[in-house]
């Protein structure tokens, strides 16, 4: 053919020349980007080809976008190879939305790191008896339809891998379907049988794949838990006759932890232990003055006593911090700590390697500053200078802490580091201990905690204590669930050492519940900050911190006795633990579903599990609705879209409220009161009717 | 350092595993994915990896995500290389939105393959200028800035390629802040002249860099042109004294062409011309039986006299057709020709090659169908019996209208053939003429709509002419400039021979008014098929077709009688092409802006282009206020963000409605009146006051 000479040789291949494979088939292998069946975007996917990642339990929805031209019908299957090499097929199906996205829901298991790629192929049985069912009903070509169905039925019996059973029986079906009646075409176009036989295992041709992406599955405190951050120097300390504080110490801290355990908490972060610089010692409320027995800030990390590995003496020693980790251990509470990479002028890295700082033209450290303003009790680390140093310091520190038993970092200001330093030091972490986790507190720009994420940080702090409207709260909690949820996990602290909201300030108590429970509910990870259960909502004036920080002083706080008068929140954290760990519907991240109210302050969301992944053979559903508004009652209608928990739009349902016990029957539209002063949150869960 | 020793080797390197660099800088080169300076999702870029696209003329953003950690100031280059090899460096600006995006806008011109990637750095000047302005005004570090100062310009001065003048001067000026003196500092930190010469070439450290990444730039027919359909066998057709009619041909056809070029149309876009079968000829709307003298549907293609490659007898001859091209081509029209892979019965392809098609058990070739439905006139190809068979013919048949004259092809139903097919043909036409253009008829689902404008086609038939309502009109105008532009490119079509929307059928004249003007000032390229501007609006009942579709017989029309009796809309579309010629902004894809106004049905939008791009010195602004009730007269007030053309909010400036001439004076909130029987658009050109 003339047409073919006109092809140009390989020889002369260009990205944009394209050849016809020589013989049968065009075009040549791997020459083009489209496979047959077009396969589209998979995901989990992470932006700039990071591996995406999941935990251990996780349910992870795999989709990817699949269409063939004309009507003919197609499958699409995720082939899954786990950390050990197993190999599993899943197939996916098409959401009804227009999209053509393909989707299937996973539960990974395993730690480390899987693989998956998307398979499409014609679903030839499928395209078959949809066509011979309609055709041979309306009387047209029915022996065509016959004799193809016959064909196919014995090209499936010849597939040596099926069971010898199955392969009669197809034979059987094939020379059934032989003489071309109307009634056997039917039959078999829509026998159950053969349709389960066929989704098990389908007639395929024109198969097609995507490339394989790596997915990282991390234990499951990576995605899911509830934190507590206290200073162990707090807890435990007293106010001596003279006037001056006796520090708390790991000791003495150790004796908070029955009560944090017995409040449900999984995780303890304990901000930093390290020896704390005098040269220029912050005051209380971030003085530049400080008075005798001021504690200083626990960031202005090193002194004489040492420096990142270093326990301050007034905690005690190695070996007690040791014995608090195990105390933790003892009651179910893992240690996190602060991996705050910054200097005291008193720093021994200051003397030993000056090169690790800024040196200015003047023989000086360069202090932290943001011009014209200077922070003179840090020195920032500079990490050009010597990055190899730099790099294997950090990299001894976290062993350290490490051999410590210590297995979660909450990594103080990380957007102030190089992101490739990141990358590195956890990527090399991980790959000898995979069960560290670190946690950004990435309070910065959009792009910058998107970055941090997706480098491989497995937690963030995230815009949480900052989206307290309705309206912030659905497209907030909608986006970290659906968005970013491929590698983002939100860690939604309602306060923190450093962070007390406007809300918070003056929304009362209420504003306390409302916060707490959406925390608890809305995403598997969230965090207290100690003093919350007590309310503590006085600021510095002008500023979304805590006055008197703790960061400056010592707090002494009568955890028992606020409880005992009715003045702390510490009853409602533990029922909200134990909802948590009765429900592992609240231990996804990826189940959030937003739904609609009348009110513009009452936000509904719901959080629902499948059977197939609950354990206990049931669905587990909860439906959250919290009144925002914390200076009022509101009255409004629900609407529901029920169908994301498989019940018909209309169908009644039972709630039960896991707060106050109450019942109610509900359906899609239901009136609820929510008085911001008593009960300003439902949290519900559904029970089906039989 | 012990810590050095514990990282393991290369040799037992993983994806997970990155080893520090031996010696002095970490970590070892392209082992990270982040670079020192994090740069994210450049754009232009297509889902899939494809190379972007672009017009010979377009302006196009380039942007990336970059950011460093901390305070220091940082720059972004693009680096940009011509299909002829030439670099270029354009520097980037930030956005001011918090996304840490920057972009800068070129015009690109050569045609052909470019190449670009993202380069930032940190900008060492920018950073020093900055915090010594802030800190010697505060009176602190005075000393340390102007030594910090004179070591960066003498750093700078001992770049070679620097001009030897200015080698010079930044000596002097290193020099004259050896003394320390603050006034000195505070004056070359903010010195003019240093700015200008560090923002032409910056003093650098950390350089970063993206992967290259490529563009075609296609020539400007493929994102700029107006459009007009017609069927030559009606222009000229006869209606002869026996009821019988005489076919049309390309020599009277011919005799309509300066007319269509007086409207100012670029594109004249013709159906089929190509023998008709006869076997199952369609009649009159769509039907099964035939009258004598029915010229059957155009797509039904193939007869005796020829396929794909052979011309209508009654149309004329092969040379008759050259004629027509080029009597077209002196007239400013370049002819558009339809590409409809599929055949009659008759077509010699059926006999010749069997294999191109499904032949079923019983020997017969499978009709067209959507079972239990057939399309009795047509054969679809089967691409897979004989790929290289089929791929090698269609490349022949597009060669040779190519070697007519012919560089667009309107392809029928793209969407029923194979992906990787069209990724293949149009790669290897452009491959061999990239002024060949193939436009989408593709009429499907989006995912298949962008994956056809992802794999090559050059335009695309949009959503168009169902987004009828304001808020339908703001969401898919904004989508297609901005979300899509990389790739896909919308072709307006307000209608076509096989589309008469309900809008258009009940709007009455308004309706093709309105539509007329958005479609001719939202986007670079728009349609328009015969008998719009006669407002031929009778459906088919039940259908979004024309009653007595041209697809099935000859139609006769009185354009010149119409426009003398004031029943045409040939005046407006000539008015919108003159319109669209004088004013560059309209004929660019990604400057739409949406913009406000108080009315649910008064569509506003502004097109703007900066001086820098217009040739003309001037900016060029368009701003349309469209009412899109074709029912009603509406007054509201339109709310401008101004911004977009340079004009502050709250200042003045002058408009004139470039349908009627009238000038008012503007700012970011007007009144308008629109009279949807009168006036229903106003497209205003903004005047600038000095």
């Amino acid at each position: 053919m003339a047409a073919r000479a006109g092809i140009r040789p390989s020889a002369l291949r260009s990205p944009a020349e394209i050849p016809l494979r020589p013989g049968a088939a065009a075009p040549a292998e791997g020459a083009l980007r489209t496979p047959r069946i077009p396969l589209i975007g998979g995901r989990p996917s992470v932006p700039g080809g990071f591996p995406a990642k999941a935990f251990s339990g996780e349910v992870v929805p795999f989709s990817v976008v699949a269409f063939r031209e004309g009507h003919d019908i197609i499958g699409v299957h995720l082939r899954l190879t786990s950390p050990d090499g197993e190999e599993s097929l899943h197939r996916l199906t098409p959401r009804k939305d227009g999209t053509d996205t393909w989707s299937v829901d996973i539960e990974l298991g395993a730690q480390g790191r899987w693989m998956y790629r998307f398979e499409a192929f014609a679903d030839d049985y499928a395209t078959w008896a949809h066509a011979a069912e309609l055709k041979v009903a309306a009387g047209v070509d029915v022996p065509v339809m016959a004799a193809l169905g016959a064909e196919l039925l014995t090209r499936a019996a010849a597939e040596k891998d099926r069971p010898a059973a199955q392969r009669k029986r197809l034979l059987a079906d094939a020379a059934a379907l032989a003489p071309g009646a109307a009634a056997t075409t039917i039959a078999l176009a829509t026998d159950a049988e053969l349709a389960r036989i066929f989704a098990d295992r389908p007639v395929v041709s024109l198969q097609s794949s995507t490339a394989a992406q790596s997915l990282i599955v991390e234990r499951t405190a990576a995605g899911v838990g509830a934190w507590y951050e206290f200073f162990p120097r707090s807890e435990g300390a007293r106010r001596l006759k003279n006037g001056t504080v006796k520090s708390g110490t790991f000791r003495t801290a150790a004796k908070r932890l029955p009560a944090v355990a017995a409040m449900g908490f999984d995780v303890l972060y304990i901000v930093p232990i390290h020896p704390i610089g005098t040269t220029n010692r912050k005051g209380r409320n971030n003085t530049l003055v400080t008075e005798p027995g001021d504690p200083g800030s626990p960031y202005a990390i090193g002194a004489a006593e040492g420096g990142h590995d270093a326990i301050h003496p007034d905690l005690g020693t190695a070996q007690d911090f040791r014995a608090f980790v195990r105390a933790a251990q003892g009651e179910g509470l893992e240690v996190a700590l602060d991996l705050a990479l910054q200097a005291s002028p008193d720093h021994p890295w200051v003397t030993e390697h000056p090169e690790w700082f800024t040196t200015l033209p003047d023989g000086s450290i360069a202090f932290a500053e943001n011009p014209p303003k200077k922070y003179q009790d840090i020195y920032p680390i500079n990490f050009d200078n010597d990055p190899a140093g730099i790099y294997a310091e950090v990299l001894r520190i976290v062993r350290h802490w490490v051999a410590q038993g210590v297995k979660i970092f909450r990594v103080d200001n990380p957007h102030t580091k190089p992101l490739q330093f990141w990358e590195w030091l956890i990527a090399t972490i991980n790959h000898e201990d995979p069960d560290v986790i670190f946690l950004a507190e990435a309070f910065t720009r959009p792009a910058v905690m998107r970055a941090l994420a997706a480098v491989g940080f497995q937690q963030s702090y995230s815009y949480f204590t900052w989206r307290n409207t309705k309206a912030e709260l659905e497209e907030f909690l909608t986006s970290v669930s659906h968005e970013t949820s491929d590698y983002m996990r939100p860690n939604l602290f309602v306060n923190t050492h450093d962070i007390l909201t406007e809300y918070l300030q003056f929304g009362g108590r209420a504003a306390y519940r409302i916060r707490a429970c959406i925390a608890a509910t809305a995403a598997p990870v969230y965090g207290v900050y100690a003093g919350y259960e007590l309310f503590e909502n006085v600021a510095r004036p002008g500023s979304e911190e805590n006055n008197d920080n703790e960061k400056y002083e010592y707090k002494f706080r009568d955890w028992e006795g606020e409880e005992e008068r009715g003045d702390s929140l510490a009853p409602l954290l533990r029922r909200l633990n134990e909802i948590r760990q009765q429900h592992p519907a609240l231990r996804q991240l990826r189940n959030f579903s937003a739904h609609w109210s009348d009110d513009d302050q009452v936000l509904v969301y719901s959080k629902h599990l499948d059977a197939a992944f609950t354990g206990s053979g049931d669905d587990d559903t909860i439906i959250v609705v919290a009144n925002v508004d914390p200076h009022s009652v509101r009255e409004t209608t629900v609407h529901l879209d029920t169908t994301v928990w498989g019940v018909p739009l209309g169908d009644t349902f039972d709630v039960e409220d896991l707060l106050t016990g109450a019942h109610w029957t509900w359906s899609d539209h239901n009136y609820v009161r929510l008085d911001a002063f008593t009960e300003p949150v439902h949290i519900l869960k559904v029970r089906k009717r039989a």
